[in-house]
C-alpha cells in the first residue's frame, strides 16, 4: 500500500523546526552549552550565539542590536509590550487602543488593564476583517499611551496598514506603537523604524525556528517595567537565563527562511490562490476575510456551509490533511472570541470556517490533493449533516 | 601537543544537555512538531509528549499530573509562586517570609510585593549560611499567606530544612509554603506532599535538561493569578504555545539524570569531599558555607585568601578550570546580594570566594588536576596580589 500523502496546513499554528535551527539548538545544548552571564571562556562562547543572533534579527530589521529582546515567545512578547509600556507610561495617561482582531495574547493583558483602571478601545472590523486608519486617528486622545495592533490576523489573514498607522499614531499623539508581527515576521519584509513601530512581537516557532523563543523589539527610548524579575538578565528587563539554544535557532531559521521575504510571499501566494481558486468553486464554500490578493500570503480561511468545522477537521485529519477550526491558540476557549465574530458572520458561517495555513514547506501537489479530498467527502459530509 | 585537559565544574550555572534530552528535544523540534493545541493527529502527537513529560515527573514526585505546571525556567517558576500566590491570597494577609540566603528569582519579586503594600520578613542566616526553623515559627503570623525558603543554597549549599519548616508552617498558619528547588532537584529526594510543600520552583539547565524550560509544581487546590495571558493553556495558569522540545527534553533528562538520587548525591559528595580536602589543606583556603558533609553534595565554595576571585576564576579558565565568582546570575548586579554578605563575612574573604559547581559528567582525575593547578597558581598569585 501506498503510504498516504500527508498536507500540514496549519502552519499559523505551528511550523516544522527547519534543520538549520535544529542544528543550532543542538551544537548550543551539547557542545557551547555554557551560561551567558559566567564569566568564563564557557560562558562567552554561549555568549557569542546570543550576540550573533542579536546582529542577525538587528540586521534584518534594520534596527541596533540591543533592541532585540529575548522572550519566550509571542505570547510573553505581547505580554511584556502591552502591560510593561503602560505600566511604566500610566503617569502620561490611561487610554489605550486596540482592535477586536488580536490575539488573546494581546487581548488578555488588556482586559487585565481594564481592571487597572485603564481605559481600552477596541476598533471593530468590517465584515471582511478589515480595519481603517481613520478609525484610529478619531480614537487617538491626549491621553493615549499606546496602540496595539497586529500586523497580519491569525485566523482570516487581514492585513492592517501597519506603516499608516504608524504614522498616524505618532503624528496625532504622543502614545506608543506595539505591533504583534508573529504571523507577519518572515512573510513581510518589516522595517520598524521605517514604519513607526516602537514594539514589535514575535514568535520563532511560527517560522521554522524552536518553539519556546521569542523576541520584542524595543525602539531605543522606549521604557518597559520588566514583567519577570530575577538576576537583570537582558538589561534587567526580562530576568532569567539566557535560552540560548532557542535564540539561537530563531536566529538560524530567520537566516535559512526569513531572508528571501518576497520570494517566499510569492510561492506562498501562489499556493494560496491555486487553493483558493479550487475550493471557492464548489458549491457553497464561502471565503470569509480579505479577498485572496489582499490578503496575508499564508492564510485562508474557507466556511463549508452545510458541515460543521470540526468535522470536516476530522475528515481531512483522516486523510492526512492537517487544517484550523479558529486559531490553535483559542482552542482552550469556551466562547468564540476574536476577528470571526466580531466580522459579523452569522453562526452557520461561523460553525463552518476552517482556516488553512500554508508554510513554504508545502507543495501545489499537496494543495492538488486537498482539493480532491474536499471534493470526495463534501456530499457525504453534507448528506450526514441534513439527517 | 596534548589537547589541554578541562574542567567544567560551573554546573550550578548550567549543565550540559545530556544526550537523551537533546534527543527529545531534536524529535520534538523536526518529527513531531505539532502545536499541542490543535485538534488533529499533528497536535496530539505533541500532546502527547506533553502528558508523558507530566507523568514522568508526577511520578518521580509522587503528585499529580496536572500539578505540573511548564515554565520557561526557574526564575518565570519562582515569580509565578512568589507574585502568583501573594496577589491570589492578598485578602487573607500581606504578610511573606523568605531568607536572606535566596536568589534574586525570589528576592526581586519580593522587593516588587513590598511596593505593592506586601510586607516581607528576611530571615537572616548565621555565619555559616544555616537557617533555623524556630525563627520561621517565630515570624509566622495570623496574616502571613506565604513562606519562601530555597532547598538548596546556590553560592555556598547551605541546605535548608525543608520538611521541618514546612510541618512549622502548616502546624502555625494558613499560609503557603513556596520552595526554590533550583539546585536541589535530582540532587535530592524531593517529595511535595510529604515534605508539606504547596509550590515548588525547577529548572530544566541544571538538571542536564534544555534551557528555556522549568516547571511549578502546584498543589491541588492552591490559587495562583497568572503572569502571563493569553491563549489559555495550561488552564489558563500559563498561556503561550507549550514549548513542547524543551518539556520533552526536561523530562528525558530527569529520567537519564534523575532517578538514581541517592547514587549521583553520593558520588557528587565523594568529589566534592576530594576537592574540598586537597584545596583546605593549602594554605589560606577557607570554607564558605556549612561543614562538607552537611552542605549540598553539589557545592563548594572557598575563599582564597590573598588573591581577587576574578583573578582566581580567570587563571584557572587559562588552564581549562571553569568556577563562579558569586552566581552566573547575580553577573549583571553591581552590588553584591545574597547569602555571601548575609553571612556576614569579611570583605577580604567576600572578594575572594569561588564556587565549584560539580554534577555527575565530573570525574576525579578533573579534581586532580584542579588541585594541582590551584596548588600551582597560588604562589605566583599571592606574589602578584602583594605587589
Amino acid at each position: 500500500m501506498n503510504r498516504m500523502m500527508e498536507a500540514y496546513f496549519d502552519n499559523s499554528a505551528t511550523t516544522r523546526c527547519c534543520p538549520e535551527a535544529a542544528e543550532f539548538v543542538n551544537r548550543a545544548l551539547t557542545c557551547d552549552f555554557g551560561n551567558p552571564s559566567s564569566l568564563h571562556k564557557k560562558g562567552i562562547e554561549a555568549e557569542r550565539y546570543v550576540l550573533d543572533a542579536q546582529e542577525t534579527l538587528a540586521g534584518y530589521m534594520k534596527v541596533r542590536k540591543k533592541e532585540i529582546l529575548f522572550t519566550s515567545g509571542g505570547t510573553e512578547s505581547d505580554n511584556l509590550a502591552v502591560i510593561g509600556s503602560a505600566m511604566a507610561y500610566a503617569r502620561q495617561g490611561k487610554h489605550i487602543i486596540t482592535s477586536q482582531a488580536e490575539h488573546p495574547a494581546v487581548t488578555e493583558p488588556m482586559k487585565f488593564l481594564e481592571k487597572q483602571g485603564f481605559e481600552v478601545t477596541y476598533l471593530p472590523v468590517d465584515e471582511r476583517g478589515a480595519l481603517n486608519v481613520e478609525q484610529v486617528r478619531q480614537c487617538l486622545r491626549e491621553d493615549t499611551i499606546l496602540v496595539s495592533i497586529m500586523y497580519v490576523n491569525n485566523e482570516v489573514g487581514s492585513v492592517f496598514p501597519i506603516s499608516e498607522i504608524g504614522k498616524t499614531v505618532h503624528e496625532g499623539s504622543r502614545a506608543l506603537f506595539h505591533v504583534d508581527a508573529v504571523q507577519a515576521f518572515g512573510k513581510y519584509r518589516i522595517l520598524p523604524r521605517q514604519q513607526g513601530i516602537d514594539l514589535m512581537s514575535v514568535s520563532g516557532h511560527k517560522l521554522h525556528g524552536p518553539k519556546g523563543i521569542g523576541f520584542l523589539y524595543v525602539k531605543e527610548g522606549v521604557r518597559l517595567i520588566p514583567q519577570i524579575l530575577g538576576g537583570g538578565q537582558q538589561m534587567g528587563l526580562r530576568s532569567g537565563t539566557d535560552n540560548v539554544p532557542g535564540i539561537a535557532g530563531l536566529a538560524a531559521a530567520v537566516r535559512a527562511r526569513g531572508m528571501k521575504v518576497e520570494e517566499t510571499a510569492d510561492r506562498l501566494r501562489e499556493l494560496k490562490k491555486r487553493l483558493a481558486d479550487g475550493l471557492l468553486s464548489m458549491d457553497g464554500l464561502v471565503l470569509n476575510g480579505p479577498p485572496i490578493e489582499e490578503g496575508a500570503p499564508h492564510i485562508l480561511n474557507v466556511s463549508f456551509t452545510g458541515v460543521r468545522s470540526e468535522v470536516m477537521l476530522h475528515a481531512l485529519e483522516e486523510r492526512g490533511i492537517y487544517v484550523s477550526a479558529g486559531s490553535a491558540c483559542s482552542s482552550h476557549k469556551k466562547k468564540r472570541e476574536g476577528i470571526i465574530p466580531a466580522m459579523g458572520l452569522d453562526a452557520t458561517r461561523q460553525e463552518s470556517a476552517l482556516r488553512f495555513s500554508l508554510s513554504s514547506d508545502n507543495t501545489a501537489e499537496e494543495v492538488d490533493y486537498c482539493l480532491k479530498v474536499v471534493e470526495d467527502l463534501l456530499p457525504v459530509l453534507r448528506r450526514y449533516s441534513r439527517r
